[in-house]
């Protein structure tokens, strides 16, 4: 994600992600009036409860969201209040990559929040914490993100290298079947994580991007979008501005399951049990972006540095300009049957501590 | 302090302060042996053990005294190790204000260490952590810099005025009670808050900047260093750069106590028991500033932030050349007796949880 506070910064540009919250805001809370045992918690000896968001970004989403998970639990909690004991404190972490800006997260922090904030740096398909330390986590549109492209399809020798493409949208089963291998294996170093951290009993909501399906009619404007800033890369190349062989090697590291693809690898995983699964219509209407300059900047701000880091950050603002101009001229905005999809799942950790 | 990793950064101009870990290795060493209830920390039931560095700047000093923390504790908890427990999990917390640079501390993190690492911003002088929920705190080089410039030692109609000066250097009893009374009111918000967050029985170790006595036979190097910074900025106002008003409102907010003023305010708190109290002769000779050069980027990065939110940024490269002249001419560094000093407390908390 961009860092900092500009324009092109994922802090600007990340209501389409906000609105994800928004739909998932009161499942959140029911889930968290039904299935955490609060009781249990505010009677333990430390009396603090540790809330995690894990790929917070630099804000303002993650607050938005940590706020609703601890007016929850605090709500929950003074129901159950005795005379003896006292409301437990709160404190969340902020988890993501290393090279997130962190010093723009803690620069927006709410100044009125009601927990201790620390940030925490690192890769969540590895252990962030101690064992048995959290009794919420939270993971809101990071999944889709893998840990690295699978190697075959940057290789010319691999029956998956996806030539003059960036993403799996191309025809070739062996480049689905690789980034579909990565997802899940992913998804299971972050599940088996987590439940080391997660203390028995501990709920994690995930917002995940999912597709309907993996057949090519795709109801999504995931793929083409991702399609036309390829052929925008590809453009770029046989103008002479790179060689074909950048784009070939260049792959984006994400990969988006359907919801029983989604089901089936957690419940292969065994750590935790799904305690509920929705498919939520997102994005309605009113976050829906608007035009195609919005789009334009809210790609650049999700990949840019991944592009920068393969291509080189002189041709970014010409890359986004042709990109914003496919964009318009592809009507890809303009269909209101297409939208992307996002699943809630609500998982308890099974582990024993 | 500067951020960064640059040539003028806190993270390449701080073997000064290294040095005073490096004294203090043996006696905390010690400290944490004789004085740690290990038994009863590696026995509770999280098993987690919690360590905070108050002011930790970006590294690397911080992680090196984390380092002899963590392992000093490790060792004496495998002795005391039955079958039926685990060695506990580390978490250290880095704490310091908003602005540090917490990119380039993240960044730094000694890719071996034996802890889950968590950034803290906040300032020190309020709670920053849940009631106790920390078993180790530790600060070093922190407690001089004051929350704030004592408001009457800018203020023309304060006898505390602190005309042309930019430390309590001058002759003037009213701005050194000033800034007296600011640093017995911060360090009595910092130990209020510690006792706050560390559980009971748990340690603390203090390095504190200190002067032997506040007569004029000043004895280290802090104020005459100061005095020509402040010179320079006279210079600079009196050729026409800034007015000389502009000096008169500029203050250093940094106090530094004697042994005895902080053994007396310690005791006042009530908070905490004094384990250990010892003067470090420090700097030993061989961390010594070794010149002019040198010693005006050390002073830079001290306070260049402080500096330049009050006249701007373009005059530093010219003060600093002006300033490491002076350093130069008035033998400031010659001296072999003139050194800072440093004091070295071990507090145990009080406080009942």
């Amino acid at each position: 994600m961009n860092g900092g506070d500009g324009y092109q910064s994922y802090a600007k540009n990340s209501s389409f992600q906000k609105g994800a919250i928004e739909v998932a805001k009161e499942i959140i809370e029911e889930e968290i009036r039904n299935k955490l045992d609060t009781e249990k918690l505010s009677s333990s000896s430390t009396n603090i409860i540790c809330i995690a968001d894990f790929g917070c970004s630099t804000g303002p989403n993650t607050f938005h969201a940590m706020q609703i998970i601890v007016e929850t639990i605090k709500k929950k909690i003074e129901k159950q209040l005795s005379v003896s004991h006292q409301m437990p404190e709160f404190q969340v972490f902020f988890n993501d990559r290393i090279s997130n800006d962190f010093n723009t997260l803690f620069a927006s922090l709410p100044q009125d929040r009601q927990y201790h904030a620390a940030g925490v740096p690192g890769s969540f398909h590895d252990c962030q914490f101690p064992k048995a330390s959290l009794h919420f986590a939270y993971s809101s549109f990071t999944l889709h993100w893998l840990s690295e492209v699978p190697q075959e399809v940057a290789d010319p020798l691999s029956p998956a290298w996806n030539k003059g493409k960036i993403l799996y949208y191309g025809d070739k089963n062996e480049v689905f079947n690789a980034y579909a291998a990565q997802f899940a294996k992913d998804l299971d170093s972050f599940l088996k994580a987590r439940a080391q951290e997660l203390v028995f009993g501990g709920l994690m909501a995930l917002l995940v991007c999912s597709e309907s399906n993996h057949t090519k009619n795709i109801s999504t404007i995931t793929f083409p979008s991702f399609e036309l800033l390829g052929s925008c890369l590809m453009d770029l190349a046989k103008e002479g501005l790179f060689d074909t062989a950048k784009v070939d090697s260049f792959n984006i590291p994400m990969y988006f399951p359907t919801p029983n693809e989604l089901k089936a690898l957690i419940e292969k995983n065994q750590d935790f049990s799904i305690e509920r699964m929705e498919i939520l219509n997102y994005p309605p209407k009113r976050f829906t972006t608007p035009d195609s300059k919005s789009f334009a900047i809210f790609i650049r701000t999700l990949i840019e540095a991944l592009l920068q880091s393969h291509f080189g950050s002189s041709i970014m603002d010409e890359l986004f300009r042709r990109y914003e101009q496919k964009v318009e001229e592809s009507k890809l905005l303009s269909n209101p049957d297409e939208s992307s999809m996002m699943t809630f799942v609500l998982l308890k950790c099974k582990q024993m501590t």
